[in-house]
């Protein structure tokens, strides 16, 4: 038996030793609702679980003026949430291996209507494989897998031999705001691993996301004269035949791009929410709809966002009563790139290697169409950023869930990457 | 000069001498918001006008039970008034003329946003002869009107000869269930008179009105794999136009309705309202449409309701989306049926003369698309129901807002139609 073949064995049993602790841990992170603007409570939870573990603790705001000047930023609207960020800071004795970031978001997308959920959409109910939970795949599974990578090689009397970084974000299903913080803060590292769910697959290449909120406002009328006024609704719905126009003029850009040109839809348009009008008896004067269209790596979100502005404006001089109701087009949330992760890293190798160990199988890569923190590090850092997390179903669905084994082959294939990439030294306690 | 036209002299002269109140009157009713469920302060406001000029009073609630088993009742949502209905009784020394239900609503429609107006909705502004404010037209003017019209009789020493109701209800925007729960308390008369804002004309037939809740539910998934999954809000629009080729169906149904079959659009099909999705970031998996519709005359609101559910449930299986995902159906307020005045009563002919004396010009009649509460009265009490009321703008829009001049006028009117209807005894005071 190969060093290295005794440290795989030693480490997967460790994995396997703190198991029920960790699903216990996950489950515990699943029970805090933490939508949007209510993470305080699962990131003091966070705090404390990092804190015991004597890792340093860095606990800090979101500095709104210096989010909002970088290029990667997003403008905060009243829903931003002022959750604090938390860092769990290891340093070892002898810095001699690569630093790591380990990075994770405790936010959740809504539930959505509760009687469409099978269990009540925070009660972490396991059934078979399944972990079931809003926000368990999407990804408190991986964040608890960030902390229990590192106690499995503590367990066995190792820690990492360089900086490891434990992040733990706010609005990541929003604005990835969070992560932009951790870099506008000043921390940075030789690579960076986002647990996120991937199926147990690399993301290769990811899009960009923008978030945009149209808005209708016209002349309503008693609904005996409605002939003679506007109405938002019908108007709003037109511009959303526009934007699907728009959306279908993006994908035929793909031809030519790596990674996107074999997808047969890589650009996603969502049409997420809508809002309209006051009553049933009045003509709708108004009416929102709130948006997210992804974009190609390498396409700059002001140039995309200019395009949809001057898209819907040039629209509405065409229509009737949108001419002289001109709407309102307002960038409200994500304002993200989006990366290439270029084959060839070392950071790459060894992931490979761990997840062959851990899985016994070859790491795929894939392009992935949904934003992802990662482009924070891959774009401003520059450092080789690996998004792989476990197998799941339905995220930001209902029923979401995580598969247990694949939460462990993937915790394992952590904790080797972990060992190999920061190297390990002789741990202090 | 004649008896007649000494009276018609004496009567314009005190509604004169009386107006500057009654427009005071007006404004201090504007100013309660008396939105849907909100009705409760202004209620006590006419309950003090009336009683303090010697009326007698009822209050009384809403029969639930009573008004859901009769054929036009409405259902109670959770959004229903709860605020008491208010009637005032006058009684003459000898009962020798006609008796006389006047009748008013105090619930408004939604003031929208308030940036859409000139002036705050509910800060009862004069500007040249408008009157602005939210519910001004539609309609405190009448209230008021019917209020000050017996005044303006008994400031030169006349009082009705028969008995007068002047009852205020609210849910006329909603339900009509107001109107129809004085008619289930056993309120009943010769005649009834509704000041409406009907441009000085007096309404000769009038739609029913139904009002219905779409609600579209469907699985939703993660943005990035979003060709998987249902959008609620893309099936909710082909519902709207489904019902937009009903609203079509029914209006090609016009052909042979008197009163109907010369109008360019009589039945109008209002989506007011939409709301849908969680989040601009998940494929939305509900989305519901307000709906109001009329029908015409004569048309059960059972059989249209059933044609509406019917119509639905054939799209929905016709539907790849909403075949799995079957749309509900729910009346949730109108339920109310058309009504024809129909030529030829003693009381519009007593209208058409005191509208000739009151403005020298002859009485016009139309047909109105819009629900009106005068079905009550023409359809379960069988009585001549008059609405006729003051020249108005944008009622239910933003500006709404009533000719004061206009508004002298019909109270003229109105007060000489009590004068001959009712016939006249000496006042007590």
């Amino acid at each position: 038996m190969t060093i290295e073949s005794q440290l795989r064995d030693r480490v997967a049993a460790s994995v396997d030793q703190g198991f029920a602790a960790q699903i216990a841990f996950t489950q515990d992170m699943i029970r805090f609702a933490s939508v949007r603007g209510a993470e305080h409570a699962v990131q003091d939870f966070v705090f404390r679980a990092l804190r015991e573990r004597n890792y340093a603790m860095d606990r800090f705001e979101m500095d709104r003026g210096a989010i909002e000047r970088h290029p990667g930023g997003a403008v905060f609207s009243e829903d931003h949430s002022a959750a604090p960020i938390v860092v769990g800071i290891h340093r070892p004795r002898n810095e001699t291996g690569r630093s790591l970031i380990l990075q994770a978001h405790v936010d959740v997308v809504p539930p959505g209507p509760a009687g469409m959920w099978s269990h009540p959409p925070f009660d972490p109910v396991i059934e078979g494989d399944w972990l079931y939970g809003r926000g368990g795949a999407d990804m408190k599974a991986g964040h608890a897998a960030n902390i229990f990578a590192i106690d499995a090689l503590r367990r066995i009397g190792l820690q990492p031999a360089a900086t490891v970084y434990v992040q733990s974000v706010v609005e990541e299903e929003s604005t990835g705001n969070g992560a932009l913080m951790t870099h506008l803060r000043g921390y940075k590292a030789d690579a960076a691993l986002i647990p996120e769910p991937e199926d147990e697959m690399l993301v290769r290449a990811n899009v960009g996301v923008l978030w945009f909120e149209v808005e209708v406002r016209g002349l309503p009328v008693h609904v005996r004269e409605m002939g003679a006024g506007a109405n938002a609704i019908d108007a709003a719905y037109r511009i959303m035949g526009e934007l699907r126009r728009l959306e279908a003029e993006w994908n035929e850009r793909k031809a030519g791009r790596a990674h996107f040109e074999t997808e047969a839809h890589p650009i996603n348009l969502n049409i997420g929410k809508i809002e309209g009008g006051d009553w049933a008896s009045s003509v709708p004067a108004w009416c929102k709809l709130s948006c997210r269209i992804a974009i190609y790596p390498g396409v700059s979100a002001k140039e995309a966002s200019r395009e949809i502005a001057d898209r819907i404006a040039a629209f509405a001089r065409s229509d009737n009563f949108l001419a002289n109701n001109p709407p309102s087009v307002e960038f409200n949330g994500f304002f993200a790139e989006g990366y290439v992760l270029e084959p060839g890293s070392d950071a790459e190798a060894v992931l490979a290697r761990a997840h062959q160990d851990a899985t016994g199988q070859p790491l795929k890569s894939f392009m992935t169409a949904g934003y992802l923190d990662a482009r924070v590090y891959a774009l401003y850092d520059k450092i080789p950023t690996l998004c792989y997390g476990p197998y799941s179903q339905n995220i930001h669905g209902f029923d979401e869930r995580v598969s247990i084994a694949s939460l462990k082959r993937i915790t394992t294939a952590m904790a080797l990457f972990v060992a190999e990439w920061c190297g390990t030294e002789p741990s202090e306690t």
